[in-house]
């Protein structure tokens, strides 16, 4: 059925009253989808067909990049209708991307009341509670009855997850509890809001990171979370379907810090070329200069070399190892600070650990070397000897590394994300050629 | 306020009557909290001390290691006792981690029909949408008024997720129609649910992969997603904190293969130290064992090596380099996959767009490296060509195989992860090994 509307939307003489009756019958949801494959120049044409009743929520659902295509090509006064339409958390998504005159000029025509709703929103700090939150909620007050509570939200009615928990306000905005509906729907009709109501509930502040917002969700299995200020004044609240973009968010930002790269929250096929290749240029820059310090360690050696060639054969084995020994260990760390599961207190049970799991890995890898080159090379039982010791050490010091590494940088309150693989690569790679070369010289007492 | 009660539990002398009452105004998933840090031969005695109207809640919010060992230090009809206040799919949870005659004999004494319901679910595969969903949902018919329907709420009152949505179901058990609890909120009393419910709603199979289910929860932002069997017949529904937990669970599973680890749904310090040794060592091996596939080209350019030593120096930078420029793809083009962004239709057009990604960063890396040789080395400009060129076609045949592995993977029904990192790595190390010794033989014609 999707495949037949974008035929029609591609045919040159648009069927207006026919698409406009088809998305009627179309969840929100899916049209939005549509978007992603109509031609940008038609775009802005095709929404104004939607049915009037629902082209702000479908506005909502589509992705930021093709609603900025369809904001360019519609009038500022279009613009404004829909933004008065949006809830206020999607309104802010929606303001962000767009430029600061055009924002100013569309929300001149926005009503007041959510003009200085949407002002106060963009006053938080990108990464902050706040700045996910919606002020849309549903207030109640102690003094009121069960009663007079359904007859407020009957009245008022905001979306699903704004519904589900209601929030218990005194005059001066200090947040003394909240309801959730199913309080309200086992309750009898007569009851006091302040008799029922939750006054020891879970609240972040507007300041708090997002993620530190997310975990709560996670934590408690919420639905939403009030968002109060430092004298606990109820300003807002976050929404479970925010929380669950913020998680993918945040895992996907860490998967791009760990593989060097500058984390982008653009879809990858969307992003222009240039802005990819910069994303990725300085970090190999600075992997490919720090590389070259591992070539001047070899440098050093290089009379050991002209001796004795067959010691070049085996760096790729021993820089493999030790990068994936060590990268195993730093994605270990760094995830589970991420979910919470290690604290940098831990550092010292962690490290403990990993030299035992190094141990036991080098036993086993460290074994089947020595026969292998036995078998392969045979003529030398202190080549033999040589790799296999520089095998033990390497896996050793990329662990102790690998996990050291990510734990010194929460402990700094840096990112642990940022020191992942290719920094640890890199750092493994000069200390285990080093150690290798030096074993080297020892046994065959160069 | 948690310390204080660390204390008292750490003392000798166990105050009961106090303990009890501290619990009493405790938030369960805060005392649940407590016992990560309660020593194991007093964790069942402190358990027994709990309020009886929470003990079952803290308990499903207990972590499932320590579940086990509060299970193993309770008879059985006590264990019987929690499961029967369980709500099903916590019950199924702390099933799954007990041996299976101990299963048998803990629902010899569950109530009749929970353990019917519990047999039902045990029948899906693990990673089944059936697998981690809950039979508990609030069901209506089609002729009932919204009143009525409060009444039968009202009466069955289960949790919070599950009240806000109820299921229409026809006498066959064929799922009819979804409604909110909003729809019910700002509805006349007196209307049939058949004229409000929603027809058109998202479902799942039981059959379903539960990642799959997870993005329709992301998708239509639901709070819960009914399960039904081939006929439509309503089998039970997912809610939306189990979704949480699996999103968290599969992007640790993926942070884990990409890394060459062996997935492990453990907390890291919980896993014992074998187990994590044996989750590493089989990649490590395999990687070891490839990475002396590039010694061996290393090997088959002795001559050349032997003519030119100084090329040895640059063996580290141009396998760190490849490495880096192809695991920066491979992350983005499988956490892209992951998230929806790419499809393996897409191929063509990914793998253009990284080949002029890697042009555009060699040129700049290539530049550098060049003036850097220049200036150090000085001697030879046939070095600098060489070295630079290499360079060059290594990060264009990282960033190539970088894509294709993953977009094949994927296309094959394998998972995109397992061709992350460092088999891509090993990949590159021998392609551009041969790729630079070949330059070199030509430019230097050895």
């Amino acid at each position: 059925m999707d495949k037949d509307i974008l035929l029609l939307i591609e045919a040159d003489h648009l069927a207006v009253a026919e698409l406009n009756a088809r998305f009627a019958e179309m969840n929100s949801i899916d049209i939005a989808a549509l978007f992603q494959d109509i031609p940008r120049e038609k775009a802005a044409r095709i929404f104004r067909i939607l049915p009037k009743g629902i082209a702000a929520e479908v506005f909502a659902y589509i992705e930021p990049e093709e609603q900025q295509l369809i904001v360019e090509d519609l009038t500022e006064t279009e613009v404004s209708d829909i933004i008065n339409k949006l809830f206020i958390d999607d309104a802010v998504d929606v303001l962000e991307e767009m430029p600061a005159d055009v924002v100013n000029r569309v929300l001149q025509k926005v009503n007041q009341e959510k003009r200085k709703l949407i002002n106060q929103i963009f006053q938080y700090p990108e990464d902050s509670a706040g700045s996910i939150m919606t002020p849309e909620y549903v207030e109640l007050r102690e003094n009121q009855t069960v009663a007079e509570a359904f007859d407020h939200i009957r009245k008022i009615g905001i979306n699903r997850e704004t519904i589900y928990t209601s929030y218990v306000i005194r005059r001066d905005r200090f947040l003394a509890g909240i309801v959730s509906a199913k309080d309200l729907m086992l309750a009898d009709r007569g009851q006091k809001i302040g008799d029922i109501m939750d006054s020891n509930f879970v609240f972040a502040h507007t300041t708090d990171d997002r993620e530190a917002a997310t975990a709560l969700f996670k934590k408690y299995g919420l639905l939403s979370l009030p968002v109060v200020d430092n004298d606990k004044h109820m300003v807002g609240i976050i929404t479970v379907d925010d929380v669950v973009e913020v998680m993918e968010e945040e895992a996907t930002e860490d998967f791009e810090k760990m593989a060097a790269l500058n984390p982008s929250d653009e879809p990858y096929l969307k992003t222009p070329i240039l802005k990819l290749a910069r994303n990725r240029i300085l970090w190999l820059l600075v992997l490919m200069l720090s590389a070259t310090l591992t070539g001047s360690i070899i440098a050093g050696y290089e009379d050991a070399l002209a001796l004795i060639p067959a010691l070049v054969v085996f760096i790729p084995m021993l820089m493999d190892t030790g990068g994936n020994a060590g990268s195993q260990t730093s994605t270990l760390v760094i995830r589970g600070m991420a979910v919470g599961e290690i604290q940098p207190g831990d550092a010292l049970r962690v490290l403990g650990r990993e030299i035992c799991i190094a141990l036991l890995c080098s036993l086993g890898l460290g074994l089947i070397n020595y026969g292998r080159i036995y078998l392969m090379y045979g003529r030398s039982s202190s080549l033999c000897i040589t790799v296999t010791l520089s095998l033990v050490a390497t896996i050793v010091i990329a662990k102790a590394i690998g996990c050291l590494l990510p734990l010194a940088a929460k402990k700094l309150r840096l990112d642990p994300a940022l020191m992942a693989a290719p920094i640890i690569t890199t750092l493994v790679d000069g200390t285990s050629l080093a150690v290798y070369f030096s074993i080297a010289r020892g046994i065959f007492k160069l």
